[in-house]
């Protein structure tokens, strides 16, 4: 069974800087068979399912480079906090009281229910009970990344890091050879992790071709503190500890010295840039523009959603393409393009996935992307990626298809039923409330 | 005839960090009669329509600050260029080519139909064509500030600086009386417009008691060209000139200095915060935070959909709160609760309408709007400040009341048509595409 979607404009991202019109995509099971002339996809393929998306605009789905999927369920449950009165008083208490393989999975689900309806295609999460993220991305569809978190001192999941190691290598054991689900290693951060299970880890993700995930240098505090206590920046330590390659994905690096851009951008070091997060709790401003100018590769993130609030990718897209021209003092820096980019291939690369997502080319998995561009909010129109970046809304994503198969249409989840969900949601939140 | 509305949270603004639960408001003609239990008003006003918000919360209507309603039409034109690049290449020889009375009634319109869906119901405008403004106004119901733009250089809508202000007087005249318009003088900025006419601006404002809209430190390059020409900051300037008082709104003021901050505050100059515009033209970082620990009272706009480029006040104030915590490394500064009150109650008091408009208080005008917070984003439901500050988007926003006119039901404009609407956005696409 083929199908031939006729957007608008197409924008596969590969060529860049490229808008098709009167062009046509045709899927054919989980992949893309075809990008080509409207006229010629009607004539070449007259039995496929043939849908007209006269108003939209069509790209790849994108990729959310770090989150925490399951925290939705802790969205706005505390806000306006330092971040350590928010940690040690409010998220880690509900932490050690509710997560469990059903909380992660219930809210693994809802995040990615969120996020599918938002536009986002992958995720590339780090947090606890691995095969319940795992089994959350396979329920709903989602491309799922589950980053196995490792650190030094006990959780309701784990004694200590062998116990995560172990926990980590058995979730990818089990789920081997599942399409749509990989596994990464996620050492939590240097301030939680000491040199020899980082050494270990650079050993297991060599041994089994796995990537790495990280926090680092989200905070001037992690900066100084490991200046205190190792007499190097975090950065410096990894580098030693052999960490620092095309393998790592280092979310956030909102504080990074030239010379530290230039250590990333030698190592192939890819990035996960989370704005919102960010701001939030007045992490600082990462150095994005400088990062890219520099050739490091990075992608985009929204975090959890206790510390954005929202997993709108689309939403933090704008944000960092605006973000980095104040930063830069550069209103030419990151441009519509650009960000477009950064969102899609950008984030498939750092995942090692860009042979296989990313951008609309034949051979590549069918994960994209339909929007609307009709709504008042969008007229008039006279650039259509300027338009998506920063004019749209998420509200106006109107079809998403992963792996060739189609989990939204007109706004309405396919395989999801919204209602269960938000019941479900409004559950855990009783049940955090009353404790 | 009275309406009572019965939401599940009722946020009045005054008094300050308050929700009400089991609320009602009750409207009569064009005021709020009063708020009370939803069991008092279900027994005192039995007659009256008794409208249901079962998952909504009801809030002030917003104050959009600072906005350019008519370039609108201008949307997404050029972006990511250099300030001047933008102005000298794009937008000055567009406007020139089509800034016309129908273009800024049209354009006038059209934002106000997007800033309505939005939850906006009152626009501090600046521009030009004065009565077309006013009449886009009155014609969408939009309560509407009409900024008559007075500078040195000719336009096409009027010569010099005494033409400008005879024609800001001549529409004012105009309008006399009319409920729900109101004029205010704007002097376009410290560098287009010469101490002569500052001085005589200031003398007219103080004999027909009205306000002042002016863009102030803007950019760097405003500040250092005035230190070259005038050998003092254009703050200084203005203060010289009698500018500074409780009748300014101060539209950007990205950069201040402490001293600085301390005469605005001594002054009691209204600050307009757009954080977007800010970002995307590079302007730089305004030091909000820092303004309102010191006593200015700052509210929040838009700009002009061609620097922003949506006209989404509850998004352009979501950034404005994760901005104000990074730019003040505080994650505790302009916490969620003090964000609505500067999207309301903040921008009421900058426009000296703070005892009609800004809070849901028996007496005062009924601008409301109400948000559906049962969307699978919003939920769980831990906070409804923290979930419209941090999660919600404008496409929640269900209901919106301007002099107590119900101006949108269920997402659907009532007085507008929106198909016509954007035939019109479309109309004028083609027409400056082609030109």
């Amino acid at each position: 069974m083929k199908t031939c979607l006729h957007p608008k404009y197409l924008i596969p991202i590969e060529p860049a800087a490229t808008v098709l019109q009167n062009h046509a995509l045709v899927m054919q099971d989980e992949k893309i068979l075809a990008v080509l002339s409207s006229a010629d996809a009607r004539q070449q393929y007259p039995d496929a399912q043939h849908v007209e998306l006269a108003e939209h605009a069509l790209m790849p789905g994108m990729v959310n480079l770090h989150g925490h999927s399951a925290m939705s369920l802790l969205r706005g449950l505390a806000d306006d906090l330092s971040l350590m009165d928010w940690l040690n008083n409010h998220i880690w208490p509900a932490e050690k009281k509710h997560v469990s393989e059903e909380f992660v999975f219930d809210g693994s689900v809802y995040a990615m229910a969120e996020m599918l309806r938002g536009g986002t295609t992958t995720i590339n999460d780090m947090y606890f009970h691995h095969e319940a993220v795992a089994r959350a991305g396979l329920h709903t569809g989602m491309r799922t990344v589950v980053g196995c978190s490792v650190l030094e001192f006990p959780t309701g999941y784990a004694a200590d890091a062998d116990a995560y190691l172990d926990k980590a290598m058995a979730a990818q054991q089990a789920f081997q050879g599942q399409s749509g689900v990989a596994f990464r290693l996620a050492p939590h951060a240097p301030y939680t992790v000491s040199d020899i299970t980082f050494k270990k880890i650079v050993a297991l993700a060599d041994k089994h071709d796995m990537g790495i995930h990280c926090h680092i240098h989200e905070s001037m505090d992690e900066v100084n503190d490991s200046l205190r206590d190792h007499g190097m920046r975090p950065l410096q330590r990894l580098h030693q500890l052999g960490l620092l390659s095309t393998r790592l994905i280092a979310a956030h690096m909102v504080h990074a010295n030239e010379d530290e851009i230039q250590l990333l951008a030698q190592q192939g070091v890819h990035i996960a840039h989370n704005p919102a997060s960010n701001l939030k709790l007045a992490s600082g401003f990462a150095p994005i523009h400088a990062m890219q100018s520099a050739g490091v590769n990075v992608g985009i993130g929204t975090d959890g959603a206790a510390s954005n609030n929202k997993l709108d990718l689309l939403g933090d897209l704008r944000m960092a393409a605006l973000l980095a021209k104040a930063v830069s003092n550069n209103p030419t820096a990151l441009n519509a393009g650009k960000a477009l980019e950064m969102a899609t291939l950008a984030g498939a690369r750092a995942l090692g996935m860009d042979k296989q997502i990313g951008s609309l080319v034949a051979g590549k998995l069918a994960d994209i992307i339909a929007i609307d561009l009709s709504a008042l909010e969008t007229l008039p129109l006279f650039d259509p990626v300027s338009q998506i970046v920063y004019a749209a809304g998420r509200e106006q994503i109107s079809h998403v298809w992963v792996n060739g198969r189609c989990l939204m249409a007109e706004r309405q989840l396919l395989n999801q039923d919204a209602a269960q969900l938000k019941d479900k949601a409004i559950w855990w939140q009783q049940r955090i409330t009353a404790a």
